[in-house]
Protein backbone atom coordinates (compact mmCIF):
# COMPACT_ATOMS: atom_id res chain seq x y z
CA UNK A 1 0.00 0.00 0.00
CA UNK A 2 1.62 3.39 -0.98
CA UNK A 3 2.46 6.03 1.83
CA UNK A 4 -0.41 8.68 2.27
CA UNK A 5 -0.09 11.70 3.69
CA UNK A 6 -3.03 12.97 5.96
CA UNK A 7 -4.22 16.61 6.22
CA UNK A 8 -5.74 17.77 9.21
CA UNK A 9 -8.56 15.94 10.67
CA UNK A 10 -8.24 13.07 8.42
CA UNK A 11 -8.46 9.71 8.95
CA UNK A 12 -8.96 6.32 7.30
CA UNK A 13 -11.57 4.04 7.54
CA UNK A 14 -11.93 0.37 6.59
CA UNK A 15 -14.16 -0.76 4.21
CA UNK A 16 -14.59 -3.73 5.28
CA UNK A 17 -14.25 -5.07 1.47
CA UNK A 18 -11.06 -6.40 -0.01
CA UNK A 19 -8.89 -4.78 2.08
CA UNK A 20 -10.29 -1.45 0.73
CA UNK A 21 -9.26 1.81 2.93
CA UNK A 22 -10.73 5.33 1.92
CA UNK A 23 -9.71 8.81 3.51
CA UNK A 24 -12.62 10.68 5.12
CA UNK A 25 -12.55 14.67 7.01
CA UNK A 26 -14.20 13.84 10.54
CA UNK A 27 -15.04 17.38 10.63
CA UNK A 28 -16.49 16.99 6.61
CA UNK A 29 -19.10 15.10 4.52
CA UNK A 30 -18.75 11.05 5.30
CA UNK A 31 -20.37 8.59 2.89
CA UNK A 32 -23.36 7.00 4.71
CA UNK A 33 -25.35 3.89 4.72
CA UNK A 34 -27.01 5.52 1.06
CA UNK A 35 -23.71 4.64 -0.74
CA UNK A 36 -22.73 1.39 0.81
CA UNK A 37 -26.31 0.15 -0.18
CA UNK A 38 -25.87 2.24 -4.23
CA UNK A 39 -23.06 -0.16 -4.40
CA UNK A 40 -24.70 -2.95 -3.90
CA UNK A 41 -27.77 -2.45 -5.87
CA UNK A 42 -25.67 -1.26 -8.79
CA UNK A 43 -24.23 -3.85 -11.17
CA UNK A 44 -21.73 -3.76 -14.03
CA UNK A 45 -20.35 -6.24 -16.30
CA UNK A 46 -16.65 -7.13 -16.80
CA UNK A 47 -15.27 -4.26 -19.25
CA UNK A 48 -18.11 -1.36 -18.44
CA UNK A 49 -16.57 1.84 -17.87
CA UNK A 50 -18.71 3.58 -14.93
CA UNK A 51 -19.37 7.48 -13.97
CA UNK A 52 -20.18 8.00 -10.33
CA UNK A 53 -21.41 11.98 -10.33
CA UNK A 54 -20.56 13.83 -7.75
CA UNK A 55 -18.50 11.48 -5.84
CA UNK A 56 -17.34 12.52 -2.74
CA UNK A 57 -14.75 11.15 -1.29
CA UNK A 58 -14.59 8.42 -4.23
CA UNK A 59 -16.97 6.06 -1.87
CA UNK A 60 -18.68 4.10 -4.58
CA UNK A 61 -16.09 3.93 -7.62
CA UNK A 62 -14.19 2.52 -4.55
CA UNK A 63 -16.77 -0.28 -3.70
CA UNK A 64 -17.60 -1.03 -7.48
CA UNK A 65 -14.28 -1.73 -7.84
CA UNK A 66 -14.32 -4.73 -5.98
CA UNK A 67 -17.83 -5.76 -5.99
CA UNK A 68 -17.68 -5.72 -9.91
CA UNK A 69 -15.17 -6.17 -12.91
CA UNK A 70 -16.06 -2.60 -14.38
CA UNK A 71 -13.17 -1.78 -16.61
CA UNK A 72 -12.45 1.51 -15.53
CA UNK A 73 -14.63 3.85 -12.49
CA UNK A 74 -14.86 7.37 -12.67
CA UNK A 75 -15.56 9.58 -10.04
CA UNK A 76 -16.76 13.16 -10.91
CA UNK A 77 -16.54 15.61 -7.94
CA UNK A 78 -16.78 19.39 -7.70
CA UNK A 79 -15.59 20.56 -4.05
CA UNK A 80 -11.55 20.16 -4.73
CA UNK A 81 -11.38 18.91 -1.56
CA UNK A 82 -13.51 16.12 -1.06
CA UNK A 83 -11.83 14.92 -5.06
CA UNK A 84 -8.16 15.31 -3.32
CA UNK A 85 -9.21 13.00 -0.40
CA UNK A 86 -10.34 10.53 -3.21
CA UNK A 87 -7.69 10.46 -5.74
CA UNK A 88 -5.16 9.68 -2.35
CA UNK A 89 -7.79 6.96 -1.41
CA UNK A 90 -7.02 5.73 -4.95
CA UNK A 91 -3.80 5.78 -4.79
CA UNK A 92 -3.20 4.38 -1.33
CA UNK A 93 -6.11 1.15 -2.29
CA UNK A 94 -3.29 1.05 -5.84
CA UNK A 95 -6.51 1.34 -8.21
CA UNK A 96 -5.02 4.25 -10.14
CA UNK A 97 -5.09 1.62 -13.52
CA UNK A 98 -8.93 1.42 -12.80
CA UNK A 99 -10.41 4.32 -10.58
CA UNK A 100 -9.60 7.74 -11.78
CA UNK A 101 -11.09 11.49 -10.13
CA UNK A 102 -11.61 14.18 -11.37
CA UNK A 103 -12.83 17.41 -10.29
CA UNK A 104 -15.59 19.15 -12.00
CA UNK A 105 -19.11 20.20 -12.54
CA UNK A 106 -21.58 17.57 -12.94
CA UNK A 107 -23.57 19.92 -14.69
CA UNK A 108 -20.45 19.64 -17.08
CA UNK A 109 -20.26 16.40 -17.52
CA UNK A 110 -21.67 15.77 -21.57
CA UNK A 111 -18.84 18.80 -21.77
CA UNK A 112 -16.33 16.74 -20.17
CA UNK A 113 -16.82 13.55 -21.21
CA UNK A 114 -18.92 13.13 -24.69
CA UNK A 115 -21.92 12.04 -25.29
CA UNK A 116 -23.26 8.53 -25.00
CA UNK A 117 -19.44 6.88 -24.07
CA UNK A 118 -20.68 5.23 -20.29
CA UNK A 119 -22.17 1.56 -19.57
CA UNK A 120 -23.24 2.88 -16.11
CA UNK A 121 -23.99 5.94 -14.11
CA UNK A 122 -24.11 6.10 -10.21
CA UNK A 123 -25.21 8.90 -8.03
CA UNK A 124 -26.23 9.42 -4.89
CA UNK A 125 -26.87 13.27 -5.42
CA UNK A 126 -27.72 16.04 -2.94
CA UNK A 127 -31.52 15.16 -1.61
CA UNK A 128 -32.59 18.13 -0.19
CA UNK A 129 -34.11 20.62 -2.29
CA UNK A 130 -32.04 24.07 -2.30
CA UNK A 131 -34.36 26.93 -0.79
CA UNK A 132 -33.42 30.53 0.74
CA UNK A 133 -32.84 29.03 4.17
CA UNK A 134 -29.88 27.84 3.98
CA UNK A 135 -26.93 29.92 6.14
CA UNK A 136 -23.91 28.80 4.75
CA UNK A 137 -24.54 27.59 0.98
CA UNK A 138 -20.72 26.99 0.27
CA UNK A 139 -20.23 25.00 3.20
CA UNK A 140 -19.07 21.55 2.00
CA UNK A 141 -21.70 19.74 3.90
CA UNK A 142 -24.09 21.65 2.49
CA UNK A 143 -23.34 21.46 -0.89
CA UNK A 144 -23.15 17.18 0.08
CA UNK A 145 -26.58 17.35 1.44
CA UNK A 146 -29.14 20.37 -0.81
CA UNK A 147 -29.03 20.85 -4.03
CA UNK A 148 -26.99 24.38 -4.06
CA UNK A 149 -24.80 23.38 -6.86
CA UNK A 150 -26.93 20.88 -8.81
CA UNK A 151 -30.74 19.69 -8.99
CA UNK A 152 -31.95 16.22 -9.59
CA UNK A 153 -32.70 17.45 -13.08
CA UNK A 154 -29.19 18.38 -13.65
CA UNK A 155 -28.47 15.00 -12.59
CA UNK A 156 -30.70 13.38 -14.74
CA UNK A 157 -30.17 15.13 -17.89
CA UNK A 158 -26.37 14.84 -17.70
CA UNK A 159 -27.33 10.69 -17.31
CA UNK A 160 -28.85 10.64 -20.07
CA UNK A 161 -26.25 12.23 -22.26
CA UNK A 162 -22.95 10.30 -21.52
CA UNK A 163 -24.91 6.86 -21.14
CA UNK A 164 -24.71 4.52 -23.97
CA UNK A 165 -27.93 3.65 -25.34
CA UNK A 166 -29.34 0.73 -23.63
CA UNK A 167 -26.54 2.18 -20.56
CA UNK A 168 -27.87 1.34 -16.75
CA UNK A 169 -27.99 4.20 -14.22
CA UNK A 170 -28.14 3.64 -10.65
CA UNK A 171 -29.66 6.29 -8.02
CA UNK A 172 -30.16 6.11 -4.23
CA UNK A 173 -32.77 9.33 -2.93
CA UNK A 174 -34.82 10.29 -1.06
CA UNK A 175 -38.86 8.23 -0.98
CA UNK A 176 -40.37 11.83 -0.99
CA UNK A 177 -39.30 12.57 -4.27
CA UNK A 178 -40.44 9.73 -6.10
CA UNK A 179 -42.93 11.24 -8.47
CA UNK A 180 -40.20 13.43 -9.58
CA UNK A 181 -37.41 10.83 -9.83
CA UNK A 182 -39.69 8.83 -11.71
CA UNK A 183 -41.25 11.86 -14.13
CA UNK A 184 -37.70 13.61 -15.04
CA UNK A 185 -36.56 9.87 -15.72
CA UNK A 186 -39.18 9.49 -18.06
CA UNK A 187 -38.83 12.47 -19.56
CA UNK A 188 -35.07 12.04 -19.92
CA UNK A 189 -35.92 8.81 -21.41
CA UNK A 190 -34.32 7.04 -18.20
CA UNK A 191 -36.50 4.88 -18.12
CA UNK A 192 -37.31 3.38 -14.60
CA UNK A 193 -36.72 -0.43 -14.74
CA UNK A 194 -36.21 -1.56 -10.91
CA UNK A 195 -36.93 0.03 -7.91
CA UNK A 196 -36.25 -1.31 -4.17
CA UNK A 197 -37.46 0.65 -0.93
CA UNK A 198 -34.92 0.38 2.38
CA UNK A 199 -37.31 0.62 5.43
CA UNK A 200 -35.25 1.07 9.14
CA UNK A 201 -37.98 -1.17 10.06
CA UNK A 202 -40.39 -3.90 8.36
CA UNK A 203 -43.13 -1.64 9.94
CA UNK A 204 -41.90 1.68 9.25
CA UNK A 205 -42.02 4.08 5.96
CA UNK A 206 -38.90 3.81 4.15
CA UNK A 207 -36.03 6.41 4.50
CA UNK A 208 -34.38 5.94 1.20
CA UNK A 209 -35.24 4.66 -2.66
CA UNK A 210 -32.70 2.43 -4.84
CA UNK A 211 -33.98 3.24 -8.58
CA UNK A 212 -32.42 1.53 -11.89
CA UNK A 213 -33.06 3.24 -15.26
CA UNK A 214 -32.47 2.40 -18.61
CA UNK A 215 -31.42 4.80 -21.07
CA UNK A 216 -34.11 4.42 -24.27
CA UNK A 217 -35.64 1.18 -21.98
CA UNK A 218 -39.46 -0.11 -22.75
CA UNK A 219 -42.31 0.92 -20.31
CA UNK A 220 -42.34 -1.96 -17.46
CA UNK A 221 -40.43 -1.50 -13.63
CA UNK A 222 -39.85 -4.65 -11.38
CA UNK A 223 -40.24 -3.48 -7.79
CA UNK A 224 -38.23 -5.21 -5.63
CA UNK A 225 -38.74 -7.41 -2.05
CA UNK A 226 -38.18 -4.97 0.82
CA UNK A 227 -34.59 -3.77 1.60
CA UNK A 228 -34.78 -4.10 5.95
CA UNK A 229 -31.79 -2.23 8.12
CA UNK A 230 -32.85 -3.74 11.47
CA UNK A 231 -34.79 -6.33 12.80
CA UNK A 232 -34.57 -4.82 16.52
CA UNK A 233 -32.92 -1.66 17.57
CA UNK A 234 -29.52 -1.88 17.07
CA UNK A 235 -29.42 -5.30 15.46
CA UNK A 236 -29.01 -5.22 11.67
CA UNK A 237 -31.12 -7.93 9.49
CA UNK A 238 -29.40 -10.66 7.91
CA UNK A 239 -28.98 -9.25 4.53
CA UNK A 240 -27.31 -5.91 6.02
CA UNK A 241 -25.03 -8.32 7.80
CA UNK A 242 -24.35 -10.91 4.43
CA UNK A 243 -24.02 -8.61 1.90
CA UNK A 244 -22.62 -5.57 3.39
CA UNK A 245 -20.86 -5.85 6.14
CA UNK A 246 -22.74 -4.18 9.30
CA UNK B 1 -83.31 -5.98 4.21
CA UNK B 2 -84.85 -5.51 0.90
CA UNK B 3 -86.25 -8.64 -1.12
CA UNK B 4 -83.90 -9.48 -4.07
CA UNK B 5 -84.16 -11.35 -7.27
CA UNK B 6 -80.78 -13.77 -8.04
CA UNK B 7 -80.40 -14.29 -11.34
CA UNK B 8 -78.54 -17.55 -13.00
CA UNK B 9 -75.03 -18.20 -11.26
CA UNK B 10 -75.58 -15.30 -8.95
CA UNK B 11 -74.56 -15.60 -5.15
CA UNK B 12 -75.01 -13.04 -2.15
CA UNK B 13 -72.12 -13.07 0.00
CA UNK B 14 -71.51 -11.32 3.18
CA UNK B 15 -68.87 -8.64 3.60
CA UNK B 16 -68.36 -8.85 7.09
CA UNK B 17 -68.62 -5.16 7.39
CA UNK B 18 -72.02 -3.62 9.06
CA UNK B 19 -74.11 -6.10 7.71
CA UNK B 20 -73.24 -5.07 4.12
CA UNK B 21 -74.02 -7.69 1.18
CA UNK B 22 -73.14 -7.95 -2.27
CA UNK B 23 -74.77 -9.84 -5.45
CA UNK B 24 -71.83 -11.46 -7.63
CA UNK B 25 -71.92 -13.87 -10.33
CA UNK B 26 -69.61 -17.27 -9.67
CA UNK B 27 -68.83 -17.49 -13.33
CA UNK B 28 -68.34 -13.44 -13.77
CA UNK B 29 -65.02 -11.44 -12.34
CA UNK B 30 -65.95 -11.17 -8.57
CA UNK B 31 -64.39 -8.58 -6.98
CA UNK B 32 -60.51 -9.55 -5.24
CA UNK B 33 -58.70 -8.05 -2.22
CA UNK B 34 -57.57 -4.80 -4.71
CA UNK B 35 -60.84 -3.32 -3.89
CA UNK B 36 -61.04 -4.26 -0.11
CA UNK B 37 -57.18 -2.76 0.23
CA UNK B 38 -58.26 -0.01 -1.98
CA UNK B 39 -61.47 0.73 0.18
CA UNK B 40 -59.29 1.18 3.47
CA UNK B 41 -56.63 3.00 1.48
CA UNK B 42 -59.16 5.56 0.92
CA UNK B 43 -60.41 8.38 2.65
CA UNK B 44 -63.61 10.49 2.44
CA UNK B 45 -64.81 13.56 4.90
CA UNK B 46 -68.06 13.55 6.35
CA UNK B 47 -70.38 15.07 3.05
CA UNK B 48 -68.04 14.46 0.47
CA UNK B 49 -69.25 13.18 -2.98
CA UNK B 50 -67.33 10.23 -4.04
CA UNK B 51 -67.03 8.26 -7.39
CA UNK B 52 -65.85 5.24 -8.30
CA UNK B 53 -64.65 4.06 -12.04
CA UNK B 54 -65.31 1.29 -12.93
CA UNK B 55 -66.78 -0.07 -10.13
CA UNK B 56 -68.12 -3.57 -11.14
CA UNK B 57 -70.61 -5.19 -8.42
CA UNK B 58 -70.42 -1.98 -6.60
CA UNK B 59 -67.93 -3.43 -4.06
CA UNK B 60 -65.91 -0.57 -3.59
CA UNK B 61 -69.20 2.35 -3.14
CA UNK B 62 -70.27 -0.38 -0.66
CA UNK B 63 -67.22 -0.35 1.44
CA UNK B 64 -66.94 2.86 1.32
CA UNK B 65 -70.52 3.95 2.28
CA UNK B 66 -69.87 1.88 6.11
CA UNK B 67 -66.24 2.84 6.94
CA UNK B 68 -66.45 6.75 5.89
CA UNK B 69 -69.79 9.25 6.27
CA UNK B 70 -69.22 10.65 2.53
CA UNK B 71 -72.91 11.81 1.22
CA UNK B 72 -73.14 10.84 -1.71
CA UNK B 73 -71.19 7.77 -3.78
CA UNK B 74 -71.61 7.10 -7.20
CA UNK B 75 -70.36 3.87 -9.37
CA UNK B 76 -69.95 4.05 -12.90
CA UNK B 77 -69.70 0.79 -14.35
CA UNK B 78 -69.86 0.26 -18.42
CA UNK B 79 -70.76 -3.77 -18.21
CA UNK B 80 -74.56 -3.56 -18.19
CA UNK B 81 -75.05 -7.12 -16.15
CA UNK B 82 -72.21 -5.56 -13.37
CA UNK B 83 -74.13 -2.70 -12.98
CA UNK B 84 -77.65 -4.54 -12.62
CA UNK B 85 -75.87 -6.69 -9.69
CA UNK B 86 -74.37 -3.30 -8.11
CA UNK B 87 -78.07 -1.85 -8.73
CA UNK B 88 -80.09 -4.77 -6.98
CA UNK B 89 -77.11 -4.53 -3.63
CA UNK B 90 -77.77 -1.31 -3.57
CA UNK B 91 -81.45 -1.57 -2.79
CA UNK B 92 -80.37 -5.02 -1.08
CA UNK B 93 -78.65 -3.12 1.67
CA UNK B 94 -81.37 -0.43 1.63
CA UNK B 95 -78.97 2.68 0.53
CA UNK B 96 -80.38 4.13 -2.24
CA UNK B 97 -80.31 7.26 -0.60
CA UNK B 98 -76.41 7.47 -0.25
CA UNK B 99 -74.93 5.27 -3.21
CA UNK B 100 -76.25 5.40 -6.81
CA UNK B 101 -74.95 3.41 -9.70
CA UNK B 102 -75.01 4.52 -13.42
CA UNK B 103 -74.45 2.35 -15.80
CA UNK B 104 -71.60 4.33 -18.61
CA UNK B 105 -68.16 4.51 -19.79
CA UNK B 106 -65.15 5.61 -18.26
CA UNK B 107 -64.08 7.79 -20.68
CA UNK B 108 -67.60 10.10 -20.64
CA UNK B 109 -67.36 10.61 -17.11
CA UNK B 110 -66.42 14.17 -17.64
CA UNK B 111 -69.83 14.67 -20.06
CA UNK B 112 -71.78 12.22 -17.55
CA UNK B 113 -71.32 13.99 -14.31
CA UNK B 114 -69.48 17.63 -15.42
CA UNK B 115 -65.76 19.41 -14.68
CA UNK B 116 -64.74 19.53 -11.07
CA UNK B 117 -68.07 17.91 -8.98
CA UNK B 118 -66.29 15.38 -7.54
CA UNK B 119 -64.26 15.40 -3.72
CA UNK B 120 -63.13 11.86 -4.09
CA UNK B 121 -62.82 9.34 -6.76
CA UNK B 122 -61.53 5.89 -6.56
CA UNK B 123 -60.82 3.47 -9.18
CA UNK B 124 -59.57 -0.54 -9.49
CA UNK B 125 -59.02 -0.24 -13.31
CA UNK B 126 -57.84 -2.66 -15.36
CA UNK B 127 -54.41 -3.59 -14.86
CA UNK B 128 -53.27 -5.48 -18.05
CA UNK B 129 -52.13 -3.65 -20.84
CA UNK B 130 -54.64 -4.86 -24.48
CA UNK B 131 -52.86 -6.80 -26.83
CA UNK B 132 -53.31 -8.78 -29.46
CA UNK B 133 -52.96 -11.76 -27.82
CA UNK B 134 -56.65 -11.21 -25.91
CA UNK B 135 -58.73 -13.97 -27.63
CA UNK B 136 -62.07 -12.54 -26.36
CA UNK B 137 -62.25 -8.97 -25.83
CA UNK B 138 -65.71 -9.09 -24.82
CA UNK B 139 -65.36 -11.52 -22.47
CA UNK B 140 -66.48 -9.78 -19.17
CA UNK B 141 -63.69 -10.80 -17.43
CA UNK B 142 -61.15 -9.81 -19.97
CA UNK B 143 -62.57 -6.21 -19.77
CA UNK B 144 -62.66 -5.92 -15.83
CA UNK B 145 -58.52 -7.21 -16.22
CA UNK B 146 -57.48 -6.13 -19.66
CA UNK B 147 -57.54 -2.30 -20.88
CA UNK B 148 -60.21 -3.29 -23.49
CA UNK B 149 -62.04 -0.34 -23.02
CA UNK B 150 -60.35 1.86 -21.39
CA UNK B 151 -56.27 2.49 -20.54
CA UNK B 152 -55.03 4.16 -17.67
CA UNK B 153 -54.77 7.33 -19.48
CA UNK B 154 -58.47 7.28 -19.75
CA UNK B 155 -58.92 6.76 -16.10
CA UNK B 156 -56.37 9.27 -15.03
CA UNK B 157 -57.76 12.53 -17.40
CA UNK B 158 -61.51 11.65 -16.59
CA UNK B 159 -60.15 11.93 -12.77
CA UNK B 160 -58.46 15.13 -13.34
CA UNK B 161 -61.49 16.62 -15.14
CA UNK B 162 -64.23 15.59 -12.80
CA UNK B 163 -62.26 15.82 -9.42
CA UNK B 164 -62.59 19.64 -7.70
CA UNK B 165 -59.31 21.68 -7.42
CA UNK B 166 -57.98 19.66 -4.24
CA UNK B 167 -59.94 16.66 -4.46
CA UNK B 168 -58.27 13.15 -3.98
CA UNK B 169 -58.00 10.48 -5.99
CA UNK B 170 -57.26 6.57 -5.19
CA UNK B 171 -56.34 3.90 -7.30
CA UNK B 172 -55.10 0.39 -6.77
CA UNK B 173 -52.56 -1.12 -9.97
CA UNK B 174 -50.25 -3.25 -10.08
CA UNK B 175 -46.35 -2.11 -8.99
CA UNK B 176 -45.15 -2.79 -12.74
CA UNK B 177 -46.92 0.35 -14.03
CA UNK B 178 -46.17 2.26 -11.02
CA UNK B 179 -43.65 4.40 -13.47
CA UNK B 180 -46.93 5.16 -16.27
CA UNK B 181 -49.04 5.61 -13.21
CA UNK B 182 -46.74 8.49 -11.55
CA UNK B 183 -46.10 10.09 -14.98
CA UNK B 184 -49.55 10.04 -16.17
CA UNK B 185 -50.54 11.54 -13.21
CA UNK B 186 -48.09 14.41 -12.60
CA UNK B 187 -48.95 14.98 -16.54
CA UNK B 188 -52.63 15.29 -15.67
CA UNK B 189 -51.91 17.35 -12.50
CA UNK B 190 -52.96 14.81 -10.44
CA UNK B 191 -49.70 15.24 -7.97
CA UNK B 192 -48.86 11.64 -5.94
CA UNK B 193 -49.08 12.53 -2.46
CA UNK B 194 -49.28 8.96 -0.67
CA UNK B 195 -48.17 5.52 -1.56
CA UNK B 196 -47.95 1.92 -0.28
CA UNK B 197 -47.03 -1.12 -1.43
CA UNK B 198 -48.68 -4.40 -1.15
CA UNK B 199 -46.30 -7.44 -0.03
CA UNK B 200 -47.56 -10.74 -0.30
CA UNK B 201 -44.95 -11.38 2.33
CA UNK B 202 -42.32 -9.49 4.04
CA UNK B 203 -39.45 -10.99 1.79
CA UNK B 204 -41.28 -11.20 -1.87
CA UNK B 205 -41.97 -8.69 -4.69
CA UNK B 206 -44.99 -6.25 -3.98
CA UNK B 207 -47.95 -6.89 -5.93
CA UNK B 208 -50.33 -3.71 -5.08
CA UNK B 209 -49.97 -0.44 -5.16
CA UNK B 210 -51.72 2.01 -3.50
CA UNK B 211 -51.52 5.35 -4.41
CA UNK B 212 -53.11 8.60 -3.86
CA UNK B 213 -53.04 12.18 -5.69
CA UNK B 214 -54.44 15.49 -4.96
CA UNK B 215 -55.80 17.55 -7.93
CA UNK B 216 -53.25 20.38 -8.20
CA UNK B 217 -51.32 19.46 -5.46
CA UNK B 218 -47.92 20.16 -4.37
CA UNK B 219 -44.73 17.69 -4.85
CA UNK B 220 -43.79 15.54 -2.47
CA UNK B 221 -45.04 12.18 -1.61
CA UNK B 222 -45.23 9.81 1.37
CA UNK B 223 -44.50 5.69 1.02
CA UNK B 224 -45.63 3.94 3.63
CA UNK B 225 -44.77 1.33 5.90
CA UNK B 226 -45.51 -1.62 3.42
CA UNK B 227 -48.76 -3.66 3.86
CA UNK B 228 -47.94 -7.10 3.88
CA UNK B 229 -50.60 -9.60 3.70
CA UNK B 230 -49.54 -13.02 4.94
CA UNK B 231 -47.33 -14.00 7.86
CA UNK B 232 -47.25 -17.69 7.40
CA UNK B 233 -49.03 -19.29 4.76
CA UNK B 234 -52.42 -19.23 4.93
CA UNK B 235 -52.21 -17.04 8.02
CA UNK B 236 -52.86 -13.29 7.37
CA UNK B 237 -51.01 -10.67 9.27
CA UNK B 238 -53.12 -8.61 12.13
CA UNK B 239 -53.34 -5.91 9.90
CA UNK B 240 -55.53 -7.74 7.52
CA UNK B 241 -57.16 -9.34 10.20
CA UNK B 242 -58.22 -6.25 12.29
CA UNK B 243 -58.95 -3.98 9.46
CA UNK B 244 -60.22 -5.92 6.92
CA UNK B 245 -61.57 -8.71 8.40
CA UNK B 246 -60.02 -11.59 6.85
Amino acid sequence: MAEIQLKENERIDDLQLSGLKIIQNSRAFCFGMDAVLLSGFAKAKPGDHVLDLGTGTGIIPLLLSAKTQAARLTGLEIQPESADMAERSVKMNALEERVAIMTGDIKEARMLFGASVFDVVTCNPPYMIADHGIQNPADEKTIARHEVLCTLEDVIAQTAAVLKPGGHFYMVHRPFRLAEIITKMCAYHLEPKRMRLVYPYADREPVMVLIEGVRGGNPRITVEKPLIIYSAPKIYTEELRRDYGY
